[in-house]
């Protein structure tokens, strides 16, 4: 069936339908606005938006894939906050000629990551629209009290949870249809796919009060460190030895060079500054983060910038600048 | 200067810039996400889409009303629950070769109706598109617990605040440059691009637990009069020489009779049912509510739906679905 057959009304009974009653919704889906309860006096909002052509490609991008994504790099955002998410709404704009199934199937993929990351949808919009595009917000909670980016200081650790790049290389592998051994391919595509918010890690770093400042890696390591800099008024060095790479990304490394760890985007994993008397804390906590942690640099005086440099001590140039939604630069880095 | 001079993040750092930080932000603008502070362990939120070419038109649209009527239509929906709003986000799609003006102005039209309903900008997401599109989330609090669509009971009597009609009117001018009285344009004209949210009224509807169900007008009366009664499984009779109409759209009614106020969207008014004992309770509050209120109708068995009705006893036919994003239908009501 059609949007244009259904309309608007009956597919917001069909989404409410098969939307779940999470805790705290008073009022759900289907009146004006949601009612919802609140602990902890206090709450986090975060808003995400996904354009067709821009931010995602219908050609190697399922509705379910996107459905998913479009929740994921918002509980990224509750997670870089050391919060807890917790109710959704979204607004989606699609052409009146898309199959009903679509749409079905985007909240498919919105349920299937809401119900491992305890997220309820409570309300939105739709309208026709020329192409598809999405508009998330995310509530949350910060339990522990929220982590910002402007808390680190000179002398304190950078981390980072999983690898990086790999995202990148997967987008890469899936427009130039490129060439790469089934496994490594398998991954990297998932990792550009459904990527994974790091909830647990970002919740236990907030409470044994670890991250000193923290932020998701979306824009690129060196764009959103340089955020994150900027908010703490620091400069940092990164040692491009240290960047934690996936085997697949190794297997390309050859041809690619750290760039795509650098500068790539869209990796949702944890950037965050540590203390360095709190090493041997992190160290204990460690395995509960259900991820890999990586020290790859330290913050210095901000006059000193942002600088990545190998075991040789070879300063790379660095793009200050990764990638800018109104400037459309993707920086190469020839080294 | 255009957007892709300024880029992204120079854009979003202008906007911080200029948003005056409001009480309850812990973390506002610049961050992951926002950090709020909620009152009454509970909060309303609602989610709109305001898209190019369908729900406004930039030739007769500015960027700063775009941005007024953004804010208004949320308001709305918030004051519909008898709430009172707080926080926004507002993410936005717009042409990278637009004037960076535009935007600020947009944002103008946000802080001006702002200030006046106590909302603070808290965050949201800017990216390039190919035409202009707005989501706006707005939370608010209902410290009078929120009011639903569902509490209407047969037999109560059915009001509206204001006047209905003439925002459709007002646009149904400025598509086809009608000619209309110097003054009469000017409000219809106001009306349809400056709406007003009725958020005192709302608010001491609730307050005084008068407003057993109420929604607000935005898709044409007898559609959001449908979704009441729906909600609330009860029918309605309405008064067809009942309902409000101000008098620039009495001196263009002999061409269009009621069917603009029936059907006409984007009123914003106020629709709430009440118990006929608390007739006299109302009109002690009546002077406070800021606004004119009417009985238009009453409640009747669900069986016997929605029907309007002439003084004379005359049924008029009625549409029961008004404008729907995907099929497109405005109804025309032939008597």
């Amino acid at each position: 069936m059609r949007l244009s057959e259904l309309g608007e009304f009956g597919l917001i009974e069909r989404i409410r339908k098969t939307t779940p009653k999470g805790p705290g919704v008073r009022i759900g889906i289907g009146d004006d606005a949601a009612w919802l309860e609140c602990k902890n006096r206090s709450f986090l909002i975060t808003s995400d938006l996904l354009i067709e052509g821009i931010h995602f490609d219908l050609r190697w991008t399922s509705f379910y894939e996107l459905g998913y994504k479009t929740l994921a790099v918002n509980v990224s955002d509750i997670a870089a906050m050391g919060g807890r998410p917790t109710y959704l709404t979204i607004s989606m704009g699609i052409p009146v000629n898309s199959s009903t199934k679509k749409v079905e199937d985007f909240f498919r993929g919105i349920r299937a990551l809401g119900s491992q990351t305890g997220v309820t949808l409570v309300g939105g919009d739709t309208s026709a629209a020329r192409l598809v595009f999405v508009s998330a917000s995310l509530i949350g909670q910060a339990p522990f009290g929220a982590i910002t980016r402007a808390g680190a200081k000179e002398g304190d650790d950078i981390y980072v949870t999983g690898t990086l790049g790999d995202a990148a290389l997967g987008l890469e592998i899936l427009k130039k249809n490129q060439k790469v051994k089934k496994w490594d391919r398998a991954f990297l595509i998932s990792r550009h796919l459904f990527p994974s918010a790091r909830l647990k890690a970002g919740l236990i770093l907030a409470k044994e009060r670890l991250a000193r400042a923290m932020i998701d890696v979306s824009d690129g390591l060196l764009q959103d460190l340089g955020q994150l800099c900027k908010a703490s008024k620091v400069g940092a060095v990164v040692w491009s030895e240290a960047l934690p790479l996936s085997r697949a990304y190794h297997s390309s490394m050859s041809k690619n060079g750290p760039v795509h760890a650098l500068c790539g985007g869209e990796d949702y994993e944890l950037l965050f500054c540590l203390r360095s008397r709190d090493r041997a804390r992190l160290e204990k906590v460690k395995k509960r983060l259900g991820v890999r942690i990586t020290c790859i640099g330290k913050c210095v005086p901000s006059r000193h910038g942002i600088r990545v440099i190998t075991s040789k001590g070879k300063s790379l140039p660095v793009p200050l600048m990764g990638y800018d939604h109104f400037k459309s630069k993707f920086p190469v880095l020839t080294s």
